[in-house]
């Protein structure tokens, strides 16, 4: 498909600078462009990127001297990162998929598919489910009894709904994602050691054989609007409430959310990160990579914790925290500071310490 | 399914309390329970959410005045989760799956599938593998070539056993677990770099260009009865002798488990623990959350380790551990309070060199 | 099938001690070797396991006296782990697969499938995709839509390609591994708070409320020959330019590789490492389990990162590195060691503070 400078102007809402007749079939970064690219160079840094690749077109940061660059024709944007969200919506071809039912899927008696739906080979919609219009299913996916998933759904390859999940609109689950796998959650017939562990901060007591039985998962899934879900991540059901996301949260790859916790709105929490169970997570948290939080937890609004952040207590609105523990980001800069500095200092204090040992003649432990 | 309060009694091994014929279809929290469910609220923190709730039947806490709180019948439990494991067992419907052979499964000549089986669509069952007595194996699971299940085993969507694993009885595998895959294991022709730093702690020598050569897996895994594993977790098959899960442990989501680990018998392994390789895990270890485990250890029996625990050397047993490096928990803990104290105590060791080389006279290296 | 001594003494290329004919279908570990197996027992510890075995031939280590074991024949090799790799290639049965397409298996026209290949059970190739020759599919793999795959490919059940990714020859993809999910990637009309933290180290600034628009992936994955991925990792599209994995780089269980990154040629990624997304990893480098690398970080050639080590900045070509954040080795350890002292060395500072105020006679404030 090819596409005119004017279309993508008129998408970003900018004006076109010289001619906006140009067309071109893809974006390419400014060094690799060719002449028939669109290149991609929405800041300064890439000025002399531009010069070492062929464009003729480009999106350039706010202010640029597009003519000086040899260039025919040009968009400038003030936001580069939102000016990509719109470049890449426009030229996504999507997953190519035919509406109707493949031949080799089965939807069972009673299960309710919306209109103009993709549903593609060996996928297996269980009766009582219902999944709304327009939605896009690829190969293997399967859609378990009485789970319910809004419109405009797109659903990757092998993409697990267990039942009784609910879903809402504009739902986007990338390969191997589970959502609605049993909660983790185990029970011996007295206190186990890890209960009396975390009880006494350390302590199992006496330790006792005993077995773990399992409490099963009554609960499911509940997943506001708008969220997306990456590749082999996996949502628990919750026992007896339901696990929930709210509305707008984007999920990355291989994160972990388990039985009972309560995500909020806008929250983005990426690669690996993982969420025991029965946390209270607010609205818009940002959770980089590899962030754990322990169980039953309350992390408030507006939270930003940096990649690897433990997090096993509470949590205030706006707080940006970092390090294990997770603390304040410059209370944990300080902390390390200092940690830089301790192998020396140690040093000064036994050099302090035989000075005036000497100063006052008395003895001293060594250590 | 409707169920009395007399049933749930009769489970749980209790006493009913007021009227055991009242009737409910589920279990609910107590603030959000209506007229027709069971409330759940078995410790006093719960009793004002039980008032805001619309329950008649409830579930207390060992000593509860049930009449006071306006209800017409209860159960009183001693230990609360040991409840819910009776009482969500009871409730729980399990996946809907039709015993016998779903008309798109492949059962190979020369697998066996024992009586009362479930075997559901896109299902493939390798020659010579054998399945006990009602399997429960939901859509597109495969099972290879001469791996053996028990009884009574779950297989949920798109589980993954691999060629010669063998299985015991009452097994459960979430969506996406794989088991059975290679090792990862590789060799260059001389000695690595990688090989260099861990035997010098730091020192790679002089650096060489090498390919990695690959070492087969040749062994399998092996898994002891009443094992559970998590959604998207990993087990890999040992390079000679096979990797070992003991009976009884219970294994969380996107764990990873590499070759030749052998784990004990009644272990917790939670969401996204990884075992690199080669070590041997005690009975009734509980490793939590992001728990990481170097190659080679050992750990004791009764070892709990606390969330984002890394373990790079051998454990006892009965220690509760913490941190990274692992420490006991109340040693990690002396560690971490000393640390918040350290810039401000370096500020004081400043101060306090200044004021002995003032009485000295003498000079002083500035750090 | 069986095997002689002989043979496996030609395949590592090592003369044959003793009798070269003696035939075994299997090897095994010294003390579990039946006399129908061959004993693997390549270092001196190993010398009592093999006593209580009941092996007659082992491979064993250089200057082992086989015949003093009681062996009837030996191979003796001087590095271990090479032997091995040379063993198992030779003693693996690999999966078991026929040549040809499986009846159930979906080719769309237009897809392009090389000599000899096996294709298993509910796979559905794309149109437009390329597939090498002798390629192993097992069952319930998808390929996409101009997908190409080089020779000599083994996909294990469950793996997903995506669109358009371009793959070497000799690939190796364990079960559920998805290659080309869409990136992680999403902005704020304004600037976010997360944007702010980062820019400032922790201070966000005024909180707004803002919904997170999608920035697309039009990228794909690139990977070069001789690469390996472990089972559940999944690598992520880029957004303008691929994402690109080096020819001979080995990738562990549930990795993951977010989208823009650039990982160079022969290097090990262990289970769980995780990298952000607009990174470059030179060749050779090493990334133990759980190594996170943040986002647009630069990482030299012969890098190697112990276990959990968090990358959040530039690594320099042969560093050995720990520790979070990442430091050298050594600095470490130093580290760690001085922070093992600190509470007793904290003790000792307030001695000594209590010292000098006597001495002086001067006020001093508590901590």
């Amino acid at each position: 498909m090819m596409y005119t400078l004017s279309q993508i102007a008129q998408t970003l809402g900018r004006p076109v600078e010289g001619d906006g007749t140009i067309r071109f079939a893809r974006v390419a970064e400014p060094a690799a462009a060719g002449p028939g690219d669109l290149a991609l160079a929405m800041s300064p840094a890439y000025a002399e990127a531009l010069h070492a690749g062929q464009a003729r077109v480009a999106v350039l940061w706010e202010g640029a001297d597009w003519r000086a660059m040899g260039l025919e024709g040009a968009i400038l944007v003030p936001r580069a990162r939102l000016a990509m969200a719109g470049i890449t919506a426009a030229l996504d071809p999507g997953p190519r998929m035919n509406v109707g039912l493949h031949p080799t899927a089965i939807v069972e008696d009673g299960a309710q598919i919306g209109e103009g739906a993709a549903i593609g080979p060996f996928v297996v919609i269980a009766a009582g489910a219902r999944i709304g219009a327009r939605a896009r299913i690829a190969g293997h996916v399967t859609v378990a009894e009485e789970a319910v998933i809004g419109d405009d759904a797109l659903l990757m390859q092998g993409v697990r709904i267990g039942a009784r999940v609910r879903i809402g609109d504009r739902f986007i689950a990338q390969p191997g994602v589970v959502i609605g796998g049993d909660g983790f959650s185990f029970v011996t017939p007295e206190e186990s050691g890890v209960e009396k562990a975390r009880r006494t901060l350390g302590d199992q007591g006496e330790i006792t054989q005993q077995k773990w039985t399992r409490i099963h998962s009554l609960g499911s899934v509940r997943i506001g609007d708008d969220v997306e879900v990456g590749a082999n991540s996996t949502i628990d059901r919750g026992t007896v409430a339901d696990t929930v996301i709210g509305r707008g949260t984007k999920i990355d790859n291989l994160v972990m959310i388990g039985h009972n916790n309560r995500v909020g709105e806008d929250c983005l929490l990426c690669g690996q990160v993982g969420l025991a169970g029965g946390s209270t997570i607010g609205d818009r948290v940002v959770l980089a990579g590899k962030v754990g939080v322990s169980d039953n937890i309350t992390i408030g609004n507006d939270v930003v914790a940096g990649g690897g952040t433990e997090i096993y207590s509470r949590v205030r609105d706006g707080e940006v925290i970092m390090g294990s523990p997770a603390v304040k980001m410059e209370t944990n800069m300080a902390m390390y500071r200092a940690l830089r500095r301790l192998p020396r200092a140690l040093e000064q204090l036994s050099e302090l310490r035989r000075a005036v040992a000497g100063m006052t003649g008395g003895k001293r432990d060594d250590d």
